[in-house]
């Protein structure tokens, strides 16, 4: 294998000796292990590990690797993933008509501060193609309507699958995914929220936060799934506010936390820092996030 | 009157000329106005004020100070109050079992740094007596079954009333209080309640906090209305958390946000900085706090 | 004058009967007064006043108003100012080979959301050329060498007077201006530095934040004044760090804090929300920021 | 062994293969690894490990587990530790007449929320004695004087030495410890520093933050070396300030400030979480905190 770093992710029932174990594997097979990161859940009795491998020097190829790891894995009931450095993820962008999150994830793509390649942007709406063609990324203009919205979906699905999309980035994209089209991304579409979920869950975060009279405000960045805005949970921030922030200023000030909390998100994930169990996403951190 | 701060706190239909017209009445009586703040809620159409000023060197008794500013108020019509610095405000705390809460207030009220006087403590257990004892400060203990429940809250209201309680504190007083008891006191009863409302309303809420797998937990302050939880709120704060707290860990990390968070609103009601609107609390800042 | 926001800014020492007399004056000529912020400097006795007026309905002119405001200010010693909302103010940027300053204010600035015109970038590197192009501002490529600086301040000072230059943004310029520079350009220059400020002033910052092992790291936005990184402070802002924490993924967590911080200095400065007094800035709050 | 968690820290050149030996070691002698956090420092090429285990089940003893792990520490040149549940430590407050940060932590081991025994409570003032008297915590008054200080130091050291103290914690001790003193106790001086260091060190931290007019106040726990607010780290906090704070006001801002993260740094200390590496102190996180 060429130098790389490659990152396995694991969950299994918790039990003595995983962790030497595990990383004696790695060890025999010539790996250096750059960091070692685990959680265990004493409520579920569960175990996650997070280990980052640097490859140089092994002559073990990807597959002997896999395979290998196979008979560690299968025994102790291993779920697990591996991700090669070598391989760039393909990501597509899904907006609507508000550009702050756009602007800020093309932004840090352009100057590699997330490590992918934005193959497109999807939108319901024209309105944000000057931004597409300013980082030229493809942009896909695919309007919906009540009557379309199968049709177009299925637009979607072709587009990303035939461009082998990992990473699906709902940046403001104001439109609610069908089951069918977010069972075929599991795990791999984040939506942001733009609140402190589970509070104001569904339409109008900001006219709710204001009539509730909230000190704070946030935003939330989280796997989607089929209940809306019931997903894991990956980032999460807040600001504080006064009486006088009005629906209006609380968008302006909240724009700033989405760009955050979704870049932030994104970053996690590209680097496989994710494990999701059940409802909840176990972020193992990384510095220089 | 006597070398003290007066505050004014006035709410109104929003017009032309307001504050020219309020900052004119009190330089005319010769005051000093310290400070003056307004807030205009354009969505609504009403302004609020809050005036503080200094009586030295006035000559002008309270009731002639009143009466004089109903011929302003009146004609404007002014919902208003006015609060004297040489009247320190009786206090009284209700807790249950939860410690943390309690010896925060009692050490700002006797290292001075809340102004006030802490009259009684009053629990339905017996649990936190010591403390009362260590500070020196009158316990009740009330308990109280489904049974005595009435009963119970017609002694504590007795005893506030025959004490002259200006502010009731639920410091982690377990027990939801009837509407007769609210509404005998409003906008006198400031509870704190360990989420970021309006997450997680209700019981429980750091086990629901676990269980959603939130990224950030907090705390909320607010008036205690008939609708649990629903009050105007006064002060809230979060603190980032990771999938690693369990709900044990997650109260013991909100307890100090609680602590910060109650003892902050508490400060802000005795210092007038409040003045209530709906369900919406308009909080003046005030340096120092 | 026609229908816009007026901004008076007011310092002078303290005395009574001031915001009565200020307020008077504008209702006198038929302003609204939208809000109207003071601070007391209790340990100076001097006075500090931002008035935000509605012209809406008044017959005055400019010339008329600030001739009879100054018939109130002399006596009164008021050193003041007078920003109208008809006036767009014209902004240039500095840069060096740092992007992510530039991006973020260009894109505000592209969404509307800082109101003012960007006039163009200057740098003393071609290196961020392209993204000047993305945005359509022109880009002037002045270097410097230590022979040339004195030139190329000059050139520099002649473009930014012959584009009636009111704001300068030094967004990681990283070149230490003369004095002359400087004092050309009184409390219209600001500086982003990337430490919580007067923590490590001078180069480096990060490297220096990394060997003290601060578990802080923060940027700061002030106006440049002769003694570098002293000058009066608008805005700061920090985030938690770990011993994880390089001087490289320092800079990264970094450029985030200082986006933000040198947006909301840039805004309210832009906004009239700034007086500066002696070495420090009195900073009155807006919602909406 | 009986049951109890047992915490080991190394330090040591990196090279490979360290996890899988580490954890190897205490696989093969029965324990249960409960975390094993690890961070590498590349730039010196050092490594740092923290191990918890639950000695549950296990037959072997402290000594023999010491001597053992000797023969895997000597040839990897680990610097290590290990610190076992079961002995509680014991710890000293020294106090002068600022009564926050006492209140607080007396609160705290009251509470069970500091695992530790505080044995004493020293001043060089009598103006706390209460304090201890209400928490039935020895107090010892111990003035000073320029002529007395290396007698009182004397005494001091008695007192520490005759009860065991494990950790001395300067909870606003407002006097410079000398060399001798310090070195006595090698990273076991806790002190609070009140504000974000390296900014503002020495005497009126608050005054110089009033006179920069800066933003943000903030605080700071490290360990007591010979260079007075140069020692490592521990924790650090800030909340943000506005021009109307007074030196007055910035203190008392600053108490709740200091409350926190003194809390914080000692229970890091207490948990066996740090270990200091040159001038720089590795903190790892531990849940619950």
């Amino acid at each position: 294998m060429k130098s790389q770093v490659v990152t396995f992710l694991i969950n299994c029932p918790d039990q003595k000796g995983l962790v030497a174990k595990i990383t004696n594997f790695f060890y025999d097979k010539g790996f250096n292990i750059l960091s070692c990161q685990q959680y265990v859940n004493s409520i579920e009795n569960s175990y996650f590990m997070r280990v980052r491998l640097n490859a140089d020097g092994t002559i073990i190829s990807k597959d002997q690797l896999e395979n290998s790891f196979l008979e560690l894995a299968d025994p102790l009931h291993f779920s697990w993933s591996v991700h090669y450095g070598d391989k760039k993820q393909n990501v597509a962008l899904m907006v609507s008509h508000t550009s702050h999150n756009l602007y800020d994830l093309l932004e840090r793509f352009r100057e590699g501060r997330l490590d992918c390649n934005v193959k497109m942007i999807i939108s319901n709406h024209n309105k944000l193609r000057h931004i597409a063609e300013m980082f030229d990324v493809p942009f896909y203009y695919l309007p919906i309507t009540k009557e379309t919205k199968e049709e177009q979906e299925g637009q979607i699905i072709q587009l990303l699958d035939s461009n082998n999309i990992d990473l699906v980035i709902m940046a403001r994209y104001m439109q609610i995914l069908s089951s069918r089209f977010i069972n075929h991304y599991p795990q791999r579409i984040i939506n942001i929220h733009h609140s402190f979920l589970p509070a104001f869950q569904g339409a109008n975060p900001y006219r709710k936060a204001y009539e509730r009279g909230v000190k704070l405000i946030g935003a939330t960045a989280h796997y989607a799934t089929e209940d809306l805005d019931e997903g894991p949970i990956i980032e999460q921030d807040v600001k504080p506010v006064t009486h006088e922030s009005t629906p209006q200023t609380l968008k302006i000030i909240g724009a700033d936390i989405e760009k955050l909390v979704l870049a932030r998100a994104v970053k996690n994930h590209l680097n496989h820092q994710i494990i999701v169990s059940g409802n909840r996403a176990i972020v193992f951190p990384e510095a220089g996030e």
